[in-house]
């Protein structure tokens, strides 16, 4: 996706965030609706703060920093930076308001643009990073304002104006892979991020892996048939998951006299059986599929029969639904696909030098890793190596269940 | 301080909520900064709510809620009326925006304007508490909104005009109070609260009652002397409070270069010695008294004390300092004053009936009482016998210490 | 109750301590069944320890410790001596062993000898508080050890030959005081606790006490009536605790097919409808009496009820039943007394001088005062004036309701 | 290690549980010091439970449990068997006591005998499983009894007559190993637990492991150079963890003027620099890593090393040191050693059937593989191929640290 100059991408990006806030009210940019998600106004001016600390600071000449408390204030887990501001307390700020923040990226836009043009390879590595780290941000600001929206009693909608569309299930279908040898990260000269390296052999057993995602009729049958009820089902920390915060249903589905209904960043709808099921856990994803007979794939085998696919035809938060529309054959938007593996290091891995390197090393603990982008991912942004992670019992996220199977281990 | 018509009262009182607001930008009506201290937009709605429930759905005929679901959004605690909205949950909500809630303020005021001159006595009797409710709603708006400016890292001002004046604090001297029989409770025909009543006898030993309140300088001795290391100044539920929540001084106050500055309405500002401490919890103020080789009064001492006293001669909000000013004399404005009395029912107390029962009779319980009102209290809302009531632990309130002593016991 | 010498008491009531303990194999002695509630090896130690800290280490020359770390171990709360072992954490003490503190004892009693016949004030004062200290511990060894055994899945007794014995109820009658200045406070020249002092005057309105407590039959229409599901019975702090902790009847009650079983000490049995209901909260005993139209007396009505009557004649744990009775008449045994009154100094109090100070005066905040010994207190400790005191959500002592009402305000 | 008849060695394992609790005083057999440690008898009584459970209640004909509510009491996690009873509450269970819990063993032991010797392929697996899993508990009995005497202010030592021994260290080298295509998993006839099949082929890019664990004196470095104060060493959630829990130095470790003591099962000894560091968290030993220029192991470079030793030759339990001794040349015994992989399923991976499955594959989230046994466990139990798993925040096993490094990638 790389395409025009870095400083028109850098433009088109940055302007991209300000646009997903349009439809918003003031109010709505200073909310935490839980822990983990932040504020639309925090996102804004943490993506600013990332130019501004590790691009302006150490290359622009005389940089004056718009306000020094910003570096605590807007720190999000860099301790090499300093001491970030606490994050469950970052809805907790009705200062600086919307207009400073806007200011704050003004300011910062502006002092930017001059090292846009600089042919410093150095500088030019990080504009970049700085842009795939605001894009991050912008699937998180939709995902974090979701959970806003859709815990709010009034159920509100972000946008009345977004396409609605279901595509009808086929049959579900597995594909075979025959494992083998396979190569499994980054490669090429196109960006990634330092958890795709380095490109290294893996070993795999012959497998499956389902055609389309799992949809909200499949899953029904699983509620129905008491999933949530049997620990027979349920990995041992996602069984106590399932107790502790009385799970019946994904994230966003509610009952209302005998239907379930699930919220849409569109507005609130009843749930429709052929679409994917969206907002489930990791725990869910795996205890559907014991209950279905199958099991999760691993992230090798999903980017296994990732490669060679078009990492951009899928339905991307450009396309406007942000919500997935199912379907079949298609590996990359829609949802993040949970897989079985631990996020952790390829072997000969290493950080970027640095408090960047606390980008993506230091969570190499207790994550899972998903794949291939969503319906709030801005297309472009993923391809075939790309490793999304988040803890097992997370929901908030637009993930989904792809299933697979039938690896005959070969002795 | 009823004057004027019932009518021009509610629009004075409602209008004086609005105005309390205009300082703010829309970003700060939404924070709540602890779980106790509610958004201004929110206290702007729940007293609009107050009027809604107790008084249009019972007696205006033919009356539309304005939304349906505002019942239980902003129900503070009535059970009577329905399950209310978690108290936690009340910075979450960016919709109704403040927009929606100026225009439920508008359509209630004109929904209740026939309902004001009408000659029922209920009627009439509810519109009185519900203006007095909002009265309260006014002091907890400021000191919700204090809490919320005060731990922003930036430290904003609520107002930059506010007056800023510390009178002179004279030594502190006491005044002997015989004891002996006294009347304890409301009298006369003016508004009180259900737990002023019923009016009643209690014995009194002497007592003698400090003349001003304890200054911060005071209780920097306190601080000096190792006041918040030493367990035996201390209750022992202050104590485990101490302990686990890290207090070494006044809520707002931090140590910057060896210097002690005090949050204020009118922003930071070094504490200033002759001032009364303020934002100490019932913990603190036990302790101190301890220290000082006193104690707290007891809810009838300051009673007593105060009987006969002009209830409006002293500081408060209408004097737009929003800060104590100190000096001597006072028993009203200025600091809610905590007493060592738990809060109960007075012998008889009966609560109001229905759902208006719950004002005040479910919090008899772990809270002590405080007297006089303060520098953020409507001038006019307190009397000798109202009694405002909080949890020892607490300390976001205007809340100050006045000694007592010497209660030469008569057997 | 104080008979014989000093010497013979002494050698009295550390007798019963252990005798208390016959009945338990080794593994009971080291239970703690809940952070408020200590093991009985705990309580054996602890009674000693506080011989050894406030009589020997003064008093006796050249006396050794047992051991000096016990000093630290076996502290309960007195900060003046030293930080205590951490309550929570007493029942992961596995040494020292039964066998241990048993020496402990024997090596404190041996060198307690000598002061019990010396002719010092201050000694005899001390050795007769720490005996009454013994006695408390005494009780709460029982109360603390049925929280053992009755949340074990054994459900086993503690002792097979308890007397079982239920009084019939009489109808529920009313005796009516009439009030007036009444003297409050212990008097005479008998041991009594710094927190029943100074004596002095306090003035009744008029009001009339039960003359028996609430049955288990007549609670169990309040269970049946929904009580525990209704939140207009409870104070809002009750109701949150209901909420929280899932309470649906008494705290050793549970229901069996369509039965109530209740834990005694003598094993499980069918709850007797005609029995005083015990083991209530006084959240659920201010519930009952509001659900009854009454509601609990105050300390000073309950004192001023009970001067005159013998403190000896009720059900106490020397007539080895360990559980209620019921019948009528008597206000001193059966069940401690919940009052509507919070726990504070009298006026003028004063508490003891230097550690000992700690015994009783830094608990006052947020507990109420229950009145009268129960079934588990040793004959003789108890009389008019004694003051216990719990948090109102505590359940675990032998706690019941008696119920006032008939206050007519005269004004 | 199966050596005798299947019958000899039931006897000699249940009697080794019985011999490793001889030192004990019988309160010791009740403490539980944390959630994850239970009590001895717990112990005891949970690996009886077992072969009453999976061996007597479905191949003994006629059998009568011994005490019906066993089956709930000493259930540990086996939802498929019944609701266990809550793991926290283990520590409070007075009853049954010791006795009793003997008591149950014996009578399980008699009824086993005759299933010892039928000729049953079934029961045969199952029996064994039932060996392996007591000896499993027989090192969590070591381990949660040292939790229990560790953390007792007395520090009291299990035994006295343990063999005290530290060899010299030789300076840190590493052993290259080419990678390449190997072979995981258990293979041969022998017993393996379920998670360690199926054997399946991995693909390993060169790497270099270290010839021994790390010491206490290189420990001591990483802590005197302030790893426990520098977050660039952490994982996010290690570095959350030393703050939330205060970490500076191993699990047993303190500081008494000025010099490092650690607690042993034979007692408190000053630390020993040539020893291995034992105690510290895959979070710590992460860190360590990091620091010192080097990575933990994957379990399968840890797999590949150990293929060809002798599994039972290095310091086991049976050598009754119950503390390592470094040196060095030995993968197996004196420390559990962390690798950076997390516990998952193999390829192709089936839990057994029926309740017995939820033996090993419901715990594979979150986890770390930890390899080749401690001086805890016991002799002849432990293989290449055995895979133990904890969280990354335990620290209360025998777990220590080797490194690993010099993955160089092949692209």
């Amino acid at each position: 996706m790389p395409v025009g100059s870095l400083a028109d991408r850098y433009r088109a990006v940055r302007a991209r965030s300000e646009a997903l806030c349009q439809p918003l009210s003031v109010e709505d940019y200073g909310v935490q609706p839980m822990d983990e998600a932040s504020p639309p106004k925090w996102h804004l001016a943490h993506t600013t703060w990332f130019f501004e600390t590790f691009l302006l600071k150490p290359f622009a000449t005389a940089y004056q920093p718009v306000d020094g408390r910003y570096e605590h204030l807007f720190n999000s887990y860099y301790n090499g930076v300093g001491e970030p501001y606490p994050r469950p307390r970052r809805g907790l700020l009705s200062r600086p308001t919307v207009g400073d923040v806007m200011d704050y990226r003004t300011l910062v836009d502006r002092a930017m643009a001059p090292l846009l043009d600089r042919e410093d390879e150095e500088v030019r590595r990080r504009v970049e990073l700085g842009l795939q780290h605001e894009q991050q941000h912008q699937e998180l600001m939709l995902t974090d304002l979701k959970a806003n929206l859709g815990f709010n009693p009034l159920r509100p909608a972000y946008r009345l104006d977004l396409a609605a569309e279901t595509k009808a299930a086929p049959p579900l279908g597995f594909s075979d892979h025959e494992g083998g040898m396979i190569r499994i990260g980054a490669e090429g000269d196109g960006f990634c991020f330092d958890n795709e390296l380095p490109r290294h052999r893996v070993w795999l057993e012959p497998f499956a892996l389902a055609d389309r995602l799992v949809t909200n009729g499949e899953y029904l049958e699983f509620i129905e048939d008491g999933g949530y009820r049997n620990p027979a089902w349920w990995l041992s920390e996602g069984w106590a998951t399932v107790c502790a915060k009385g799970w019946q249903a994904p994230f966003y589905w509610r009952e209302r006299d005998g239907a379930w209904l699930e919220y849409r960043l569109g507005g609130e709808a009843p749930v429709a059986p052929a679409a994917p099921v969206v907002h489930v856990s990791g725990f869910e994803a795996d205890a559907y599929a014991r209950w279905a007979g199958c099991r999760l794939p691993t992230e090798f085998e999903w980017e296994a029969s990732a490669v060679g696919l078009d990492p951009n035809a899928g339905n991307f938060a450009d396309d406007e639904r942000l919500h997935p529309v199912g379907g079949n054959g298609q590996l990359f938007g829609d949802l993040w696909e949970w897989t079985s593996s631990a996020y952790g290091p390829y072997p000969g891995y290493a950080p970027l030098p640095g408090a960047l390197g606390e980008y993506n090393g230091k969570f190499m603990s207790s994550q899972l890793v998903l794949r291939g982008g969503s319906c709030a991912t801005p297309r472009g942004h993923v391809r075939a190596s790309y490793r999304n992670f988040f803890y097992p019992a997370d929901r908030w996220q637009f993930s989904g269940i792809r299933l697979a199977k039938g690896s005959e281990p070969a002795t």
